[in-house]
């Protein structure tokens, strides 16, 4: 049994990247980059006037004010989309649109609100200094110059930034493929009559849907019984196939050598077997390396209790598929704190982690431990905002201590 | 011009849930409960072992430890997903494993690893108490009770609980769809050359991605000249056949009359417009009305500058979206704050939004406030992690002032 810090540690040092891809921008929202890019052109790439008004020489207005407004000649118009055909000379102003360019001539723009046009004249109630209201070319973005680094995740921003670059395709790291297997004799499909002794595949559609909601492409092979044959048939057209493969159940001390020995058909190799954490002690990790023509596929055998699964999903096979998509994380889990309203006890040789309900209190937050917690208690987890951790080594939970949590959203 | 507050609470009170549909539950993660659901199932429907050990009669084990073993006669094995053959009489074991049916006559499961087993029978090194180690029928959920209440959001938990219901189809408000349009006679799609004073579409692509991010599915209709026959042609088809529509650019105040011109040819009931906000200002907000046979569709303006658009999107289009979601908000936004690093301006009569670089630091966060930042300078935003708040009438960020923020993620 390693610590779950252990259990993180080898997960990062064996996952990496999957390998770039080219993909449409309209595809790439939340991938990451896989080389860093130079900028193409200068942004704004052209002077362009920041507000909708005149554009003038800041010098003949010195001193204009609305007591003493000082009057300008209009010589035209500066639509925005068009390049900039009049030049403006002493005494005139040009009338300007926000993102239109900045005539020859011209070194300021007044906001129209500070103006009034009388006739073919115009009134300025204020002196601009040079430059002012003016965005110059190459101000937030110089061409040639780094644009984004390999690495950076394409958020709305940076599709945007892109964008405005002209550019249209990246190339980026690809989101994982996953297939998702329950295992166990008591598992029945939903849709049909429930037999005594059996219980409904829940596993499956709970852990495709966190993968779904983390941009992974799932694929549901359904549910096998504890049977070597039949859950090797329904893992082979899995293998090579996809980035992913989790089983869960049948990876309890009882079951372990035998789900092993199914993987191993497959060239299973094992990276560790059994965190100290609570739910989700037998967890099992490991690759199947690529056979000829498919791709290595990495391995979790997630115990098969529905909170262990999902737990041991948001702690472990996240982490690993942010190793897959190359995300660097910026932000520690588990930053938040928040103070336990009740007592809890733990156990003695597992880091727990407990479900609550969390709400601001003060300056921090308040932690509702739910009582009675247990790894097959669905109903009760619907009732959690917030899972908060309790170390190994705590001993118990008492009122008032202060927990690390996120949230469960 | 409103408060952003006074903004919030307009599309609050106008835009409601979306008609609810039927969904399968592969597709219904992140979407809001139309109905109210009552448990089909007790769960676990039956008691069960929670471990892989022995079920015995807590009562023939009084005494036992380490150091003076008891003895039970194996009487028979109990896999999972069969009903329970084999009562357990006194004086005897069965073997159970995990989620397997507690047989008659037991009362207790012994965890493997506190036995031995010795040819037929078992030795037991504890004394169990009555009831330890079962589920019993019931414990999480009882048939007929409520099981989730409507409103409830469908995380991978309530996913999970469904499924092992049976339930593979439920009654969800659906994700809204929206279409985008960049306007301006000076945008020019990606892939062409760039003509002098022409800027590339970098909101469709923006917007685009922060929807999609946000379940939304997106019809992008390119962009428009600033012509209203252009304008309303590109608009037409997404009138009546989508939920939400999105115009970019075109708002501000040279434009506004005729902006909602083009938008009052398909019967334009404006809700608000301009909102104190920076950057953002100019936002207009209202609604189509459904046309025969088509649904209603609600219109935001948005200001045509990059980040203009982006904030006001995640700021008051995306409250929209919760709303037509059907999505109660448990959690304020910007709970979180962080200490100023350094000083900036900020505008007398509008609420600043502040791009900042934020970090840990002791107990809470420090923000370092980018400078300078503008509503166009795309790149600068990619530099940021954070989105601070400088409330109206601050007047000026000093160092070490204390921000409410939210991460940008």
């Amino acid at each position: 049994m390693i610590t779950p810090e252990e259990a993180l540690a080898r997960i990062s040092s064996n996952v990496g990247p999957l390998p770039a891809r080219t993909a449409p921008l309209s595809d790439a929202e939340g991938c990451v980059l896989s080389a860093s890019l130079a900028a193409r052109l200068d942004l704004p790439s052209f002077d362009n006037s920041a507000m909708d008004g005149y554009a003038v020489r800041a010098s003949d207005l010195a001193g204009a004010s609305r007591e003493a407004p000082v009057s300008l000649r209009l010589c035209g118009e500066a639509p925005a989309g068009s390049p900039a055909s009049v030049a403006v000379a002493a005494g005139e102003a040009l009338r300007i649109l926000t993102g239109a360019p900045v005539p020859e001539g011209a070194d300021a723009v007044v906001m129209q609100e500070k103006t009034e046009r009388v006739g073919d004249a115009v009134l300025f109630y204020a002196t601009p200094s040079a430059g002012a209201n003016i965005r110059p070319r190459g101000e937030d973005v110089k061409a040639q110059a780094p644009l984004l680094a390999a690495g950076s995740t394409l958020r709305p921003y940076e599709i945007g930034l892109l964008a405005s670059q002209g550019i249209a395709e990246v190339e980026v790291i690809p989101r994982p493929t996953a297939a998702v297997l329950a295992t166990g004799s008591e598992i029945a499909p939903p849709g049909t009559p429930l037999a005594a002794g059996k219980i409904y595949n829940s596993n499956g559609p709970a852990l495709g849907a966190a993968l779904r909601r983390w941009g992974v492409a799932v694929r549901d092979l359904g549910s096998a019984p504890d049977d070597p044959v039949a859950m090797a048939s329904a893992l082979r057209p899995a293998v090579g196939t996809c980035d992913l493969l989790l089983v869960a159940g049948g990876v309890s001390v009882g079951d372990y050598d035998y789900t092993r020995s199914v993987f191993q058909e497959f060239g299973f190799e094992e990276v560790f077997y059994k965190v100290a954490v609570k739910p989700g002690k037998p967890l099992l990790f490991g690759r199947i390396q690529a056979p000829e023509g498919g791709c290595a596929t990495w391995v979790f055998g997630l115990p098969g209790n529905p909170l262990s699964a999902l737990v041991s999903l948001e702690e472990f096979v996240r982490p690993a598929i942010e190793r897959m998509r190359g995300v660097t994380l910026v932000q520690p889990s588990y930053h938040l704190r928040g103070r336990a309203l009740n007592a809890y006890p733990l156990p003695k040789d597992r880091q727990q982690f407990l479900f609550c309900r969390a709400r601001p209190d003060g300056d921090g937050f308040a932690l509702e431990v739910i009582r009675p917690q247990g790894s097959a208690m669905s109903k009760m987890a619907t009732g959690a905002n917030a899972l908060a951790v309790a170390r190994l080594g705590m001993g118990v939970v008492r009122e008032g201590d202060l927990l690390p949590f996120r949230w469960l959203k």
